[in-house]
């Protein structure tokens, strides 16, 4: 984690998706520099980690999807000739709720009782209308910034959901995409989290979303190629334990299985999960907004699982291996399929535990007898600290996320939690790296600062189509706009009785 | 941070009140151990720090108060003849609300309306009987842990009160006892850490709490004293940033001005707070659960300020010095004298800012003109990362809380967080410190494993008086319970009235 240029220095030790680290310092090499990357582990990658092995050919423990709109990484993949597929969903996907399973097509699960269509379609509705009012560069000046990030995602839930069913399946939709708990996370940025990858079609969608491909030989490569681009300028086994900026050079040293090593640079670009800057001892030290901030965004947690099996029975059943899984106390949210684009190691992809709950999902004998397992606990990663990214938990965001890639002296911060366009993604990291090998750039007087930020062009090979809504998606009411214009003309008794149900149902009426 | 006892090393870098390490360290060496301290900064006392100088004689610019019940603490004094004298509480303490002074005796302020009376008198027997609740060696194992656990303080609060009067207080309550807001702590946590101190009225009092008096000569005193007993075993300038704990030793290595240096131990104690465990890089690394658990508890914000005046103007007008200031914005929500024992260095005490409002609260220009300032930013230290403890946020506690001072192989771990009784103030700092060297002991064998937890007995300096409730504090109704029984007979369209204002006054008529 650390770049050198000639006497430039970029540090990214326990990298956020490793292509943060690597793609600044392909952009500073690029630019006539000599950076250094400096990698606390044994193998680039980060949170991206490919495993190969006789079972599975290879297998991507860690981030692996991709999709449309996330044209930097597209365009990385298309310059190293990784292709992308994409994932199966030729057959039904499969909504597992009250202990039956549901055939469906589309992106979310279709919804039967009228109350709930309405509900459902209100929250989805609402979660981006209220991202619009959010700035993706900066969450903290929307105009009810303050008042949404001092509530959880669950107290924002249980304002907007009528009914039990939404907003069960609403902390299914925050567990999946950001691992964590409604409670724990802070309303303002899950919104934003979610505004900031194209809204909730976007972010859930296999098919024209962020789930909708993954790279033939599995995503590692892309840093892989990086790495080789880049030669002995990438230092494996570097864990850096401190930086020292208060010299003309900033020193960083790290850790190695010898004795301590040092490097010097001019620049400093640090690529870690923000958090994990708690790990290097900085001289001066960090000023005290940051040394907040990164006591105070914690990683999700999740275990990537992947089930291999002898046959793709779930195929023929007319399945695609896609799953929404919701029961109290499963351990698994959502299952897509990852067998092989050939069709060899058939393979479903879970995120957290196990095959018990696919045999009743699926009905199939079968699910109980896999041929072999595949898991990666993130939560056990010293250099990780969890995946896939880090959680605002309530009150941070606006009183802290001011600085999160503020630049301290000659320190500079990636780190696709620093990103503002699929923050929390190998795309993000991609943009995050981008921008802060910019910046150092901008610093050396070699770009101008309208320069630092860029847009990307559209992939061509994987373009991205635009949502459309319907006239009902647009136009149905809420529940509660449903209940006031069937009830304002009705008499007070009935507006009471509902009113009393209401504040019931909220589980409001106080402890005496 | 670390101390080394013959073969045996005990850690505790930046630490949490010194108290903890040394007196570790202190009890290690009465054992016939050789124990070694390893210290982060150029001083002994951690979050105390006693600052000598011309104008203030000596000042607490960390941890200064204590009280009854805290028997450990006082205990370590007394052995270091180190006295304590009582905070001023002669004269009138002012209750500032609505841009007025409200002069009055007792704990806390008195308030008027019948409702309101009902409503406060209720939250805090509320709170008081929830905590009776919560086991304090082990608050996840309460009956109702996960649903308190999963609610903010805020949540709990707008559940509690009828009143916003009591709703404000409250949430000074919090900011003051745990420098934190009442939407970023859990409330399970909170209930807990008020009950470890002996309840709210044990906790926010001067007289017969936790701040009826301080150290005469500051409280550092007590870490430099065992610092001096414990002589070359104290190695300052030390921090920790890597524990190795692969081989038949544990090597520690730190930082310090020259090159890297190395300690070697049989045994680690851990005294720094939960998230600066992240400082240290680990061999092997810790376990998920912990390491879920060390990103996810951050330190609350603090700055500490000293005003200091010609005169004792307050005393003249009837006031002690002590102010309950409730205004929205108002940087200052509690001070308390902080005048010399002999009446010299007249001076008040405020936890975050300054002058202007002392002159509102007690009419007097004369606080416009203060003679002298000190203020400590607890948040700019690196090696405390905020004061006066880390707090948890909603959902941790109940998941990750159970490993709080679980060994992990050689490593121990104290910190007054560690605590079981008044965590987060000097008293448990002592327990964890002395709890924590006797898990070693019992770890080599030289005492029982039930010897590991032992009671104080009464300081016969400081005795605790028990707090006396009164027949109207117990059986005064909630406003709840007063209203249902007032309207147990009424029409519904009365209740209906009640039940529509309840669901408006919650802020919970959905949006559209």
């Amino acid at each position: 984690y650390n770049i050198k240029a000639e006497k430039l220095n970029y540090s990214d030790k326990h990298p956020a998706f490793h292509s943060t680290s690597l793609s600044a310092a392909k952009l500073l090499k690029a630019s006539g520099l000599n950076p250094v990357v400096l990698e606390a582990r044994d193998r680039v990658g980060g949170r991206t980690f490919t495993v190969r092995n006789k079972e599975t050919k290879w297998v991507d423990l860690g981030g692996a999807y991709i999709g449309p709109t996330q044209n930097r990484i597209l365009r990385l993949a298309k310059e190293y000739d990784v292709k992308t597929y994409k994932v199966n969903e030729q057959e039904s996907l499969v909504h597992y709720v009250n202990g039956k399973s549901y055939p469906f097509s589309g992106s979310f699960p279709p919804m039967w009782n009228p109350i709930v269509v309405m509900d459902f379609n209100n929250l989805f509705r609402t979660m981006d209308e209220m991202g619009q009012e959010i700035p993706k560069e900066a969450p903290w000046r929307a105009p009810h910034a303050e008042e949404w990030d001092k509530m959880s995602m669950q107290q924002l839930l249980e304002k907007i959901c009528w009914t039990s069913t939404v907003r069960r399946f609403a902390t299914l939709f925050v567990n999946v995409n950001v691992t964590s708990e409604p409670h724990e996370v802070s309303a303002l940025w899950f919104l934003w989290y979610v505004k900031q990858c194209g809204g909730t079609m976007r972010i859930f969608s296999t098919t024209n979303g962020g789930q909708e491909r993954k790279f033939v030989g599995g995503s590692s490569q892309i840093s892989e190629c990086m790495a080789k681009e880049l030669g002995d300028r990438v230092k494996l086994h570097s864990p850096v334990y401190r930086i020292d900026q208060s010299g003309d050079v900033v020193v960083v040293e790290t850790l190695d299985n010898s004795l301590c090593s040092c490097s010097q640079a001019r620049y400093v670009i640090v690529a870690t999960p923000p958090s994990l800057n708690l790990k290097m001892h900085f001289k001066p030290e960090l000023p005290p907004l940051r040394n907040q901030l990164i006591n105070r965004v914690p990683m999700g947690s999740v275990i990537k699982c992947m089930v291999y099996y002898k046959e793709n029975f779930w195929r023929k059943k007319g399945y695609c291996g896609t799953m929404v899984i919701e029961e109290e106390g499963a351990p698994i949210g959502l299952t897509l399929d990852d067998t092989k684009p050939d069709g060899t190691v058939p393979c479903i992809m879970g995120l957290k535990r196990i095959c018990e709950i696919y045999s009743r999902v699926l009905g199939s004998e079968e699910a109980l007898h896999p041929v072999h397992y595949e898991e990666k606990n993130w939560c056990e990663e010293e250099y990780s600290g969890g995946c896939y990214t880090a959680y605002f938990p309530p009150g941070i965001l606006t009183q802290f996320g001011r600085v999160l890639r503020e630049p301290v002296g000659r320190l500079y911060f990636a780190g696709t939690e620093t990103a503002t366009e699929w923050s929390g993604y190998m795309e993000g990291a991609v943009q995050a790296g981008e921008r802060a090998a910019r910046e150092v750039l901008c610093a050396m007087g070699k770009i101008h600062q309208s320069q630092i930020w860029q847009t990307e062009p559209e992939s061509k090979d994987v373009p991205a189509l635009p949502f459309i809504t319907s006239f009902w998606e647009r136009n149905l009411p809420s529940v509660g706009g449903f209940l006031r214009f069937v009830g304002v003309s009705s008499v007070l008794s009935t507006a009471a009785a509902a009113a009393g149900l209401l504040a019931y149902r909220k589980g409001l009426l106080p402890r005496s």
